[in-house]
């Protein structure tokens, strides 16, 4: 058996597995059924602008209506979505008497749908439901059913209690979290994933390559976590490249997907740098999340290599690699980023070295920055944004 | 990657995680705070009669006393659980004016608390919660809160989100299902497990690798279970050994008890004939669980073989053995269980011919029976049992 941990680690971890999830193409045709299991009749339907053009929002909002559903489309949704979408949610919600979210997109339209449905059944500020607000929040009751429907394989928030949403007086990503907020049931059709354009689904899969890594890398004993990440990590790999070959190859889009769930529940363990810093990137800046998350990669591998060297032998295990096994798989890792077409800079993103301490201070503050495998501070957060511009 | 799965199978699944876990020696003595924040002040503490003598339930009753809980000791549960022990627990939870029930053992006090606080709490008839009669039950409420402590690594009750109890009437196993049943939190303390006399542990861990490996081998897309059960069928195979040869290795009990919980978490994707047989045997017969399913796995596996070749060389990759890989993987099950000295004959349970055709019919009534990866009949069980009485 391979170890992935340290073994000076103490064997103990707080564990939690998701939900209730529908995986398979085609099954979106199950939505009228489930939204009357959970009690919904008059869903709001959330999801980005973009999404809602097309055929796949319709779609959605097709099989309800067929179903004697009566959804109510809100499509108020930005890229890294603010608390300003949040309220608008809430707001739009009440207006439709709506029962119930549907929440359909990529991270976005997904962590923006869970936020509307709590704020909507919570009541009160949106801030209340901000880590670490969220805990005196916890037992109010009255948050929607919420059902989510991903349309990429990556971000894993149709799996995720909390959302990721950009508190805009802060200028910060914060999480959203309340235990109510997990979906109650994941419609994940790879079929809904199939129009994504090929940078996206490049970056969206590197994203979810990232939830497994940087979740096998938290140095927390969770061997169930540990065992259903190197698989993601390795059944990325494996699909990744056949799906940017041929994106209408739906048993790739079928792994790629169930490889980012596999992400979303791994990192119940809680993840690292590369979230810490791309949070911070896309509050103050911007920025694909998941590609901001793929240039940081290979950076913070070189910070937390010491902490890592078991999960690298573990993955360079399971991938069958030849040669002395952390630098097997941090090449393996390096190859299927330029697979991907990922840059090289953040430069692409608009980082440029006077963001720099900025940047740090917001990420060395966020949550993500508390389960990373070595300490971290402005210095060594430095250091890697540094690197990751040249 | 491995592909543990024929290719020709669809890729769907419907998937399921359990719940919050406290993992780790010593956690028991979170059992208050754990109790008071399901709000807990009076809860009754199931578990079975021969547990109650010994200093583990005295230790979970002194923990949850010093933290100013008031429990209520219900111990009259038996090996194989009935329905008359839990209609008997269900009064006990009445008249201490219970709050909420803490299910302390093996299977049997797990499965039997789990089941109390559902009677209990839901009323009427307990063959109102039996599969398949227990769909009409869904949706009552009243369920009280539960917290389970497993005192073997085998079973895996304690995530489970069914109970498996003895229906006398019937002389059959019969499941026992409601959402509400799945533990609040479970605390799986491998300190617990330390007094488990050695034949028990081997049984247990036979039991929990058993439940990796017919969940690994049902034939449905679901890469976590997956990974997980490949990850529990090793870790017992390093880990059984050394706690046979050193009862109070604590890093191997504790191995072995996330292997277990692995076992049953992604045993929500099924179980098989070997399952199917060893609930038919408990019910007419009764003998151990786990030996059972022990006696039956070879016979089993001869049974599905053609099916799950690829299930049993993706375990021969992970363990790294030599030779053709579905014989190397048979091999080496095989000498894990002369290691945990498993009798080759059900003779030891008192199965003699006489009983073949009353233990084939009532297994291919069972749950798990449906799920195995070949389909089954009264001739293919009949011809399993004749080779493990053999």
């Amino acid at each position: 058996m391979i170890e992935t941990q340290n073994s000076d680690l103490p064997l103990r971890g707080d564990w939690l597995f998701p939900t209730d999830i529908r995986f398979g193409a085609g099954r979106v045709a199950e939505i009228g059924a489930i939204c009357r299991k959970h009690g919904m009749a008059r869903p709001l339907l959330v999801t980005d602008r973009g999404l809602a053009q097309l055929p796949i929002a319709q779609r959605v909002m097709d099989e309800m209506t067929e179903a004697g559903i009566h959804p109510t489309l809100f499509a108020e949704v930005q890229e890294n979505p603010t608390d300003k979408n949040v309220v608008a949610g809430a707001e739009a919600y009440h207006a439709a008497s709506a029962d119930g979210v549907v929440a359909l997109g990529g991270g976005s339209g997904l962590d923006c749908g869970k936020a509307v449905a709590a704020l909507a059944g919570l009541g009160g500020s949106l801030s209340d439901l901000m880590w670490p607000n969220h805990e005196k929040t916890a037992t109010r009751k009255g948050v929607p059913p919420i059902i989510t429907i991903p349309t990429t394989a990556g971000t894993g928030a149709e799996v995720e209690i909390a959302s990721v949403i950009t508190d805009t007086t802060q200028r910060r990503k914060v999480g959203i979290w309340h235990p109510q907020m997990l979906s109650r049931t994941v419609i994940a059709d790879p079929e809904m994933t199939l129009s994504l354009p090929r940078h996206l689904t490049a970056a969206t899969a590197m994203d979810a390559l990232i939830h497994n890594l940087e979740a096998l890398c938290v140095p927390m004993y969770h061997p169930m976590a540990d065992a259903m990440a190197i698989d993601g990590v390795a059944r990325i790999g494996r699909w990744l490249p056949t799906v940017l070959d041929d994106p209408a190859n739906i048993q790739g889009r079928a792994n790629l997907l169930a490889a980012s769930i596999a992400g979303a529940t791994a990192f119940g363990k809680g993840l690292g740098a590369m979230h810490a810093l791309s949070h911070a990137i896309g509050a103050r800046i911007g920025g694909h999340h998941g590609l901001t998350n793929a240039i940081l990669m290979p950076h913070v591998l070189d910070l937390n290599e010491r902490a890592i060297r078991p999960a690298l032998r573990a993955v360079a295990s399971h991938l069958g690699l030849a040669g002395e096994p952390v630098a097997s798989c941090r090449a393996w890792l390096a190859n299927l980023a330029i697979r991907a077409e990922i840059p090289k800079s953040l430069q692409v993103i608009g980082v440029t070295p006077n963001h720099i301490p900025d940047l740090a201070e917001v990420a060395l503050r966020d949550i993500c920055a508390t389960t990373n495998p070595v300490p971290l501070d402005l210095e060594s957060l430095s250091t890697v944004l540094r690197a990751a511009i040249d």
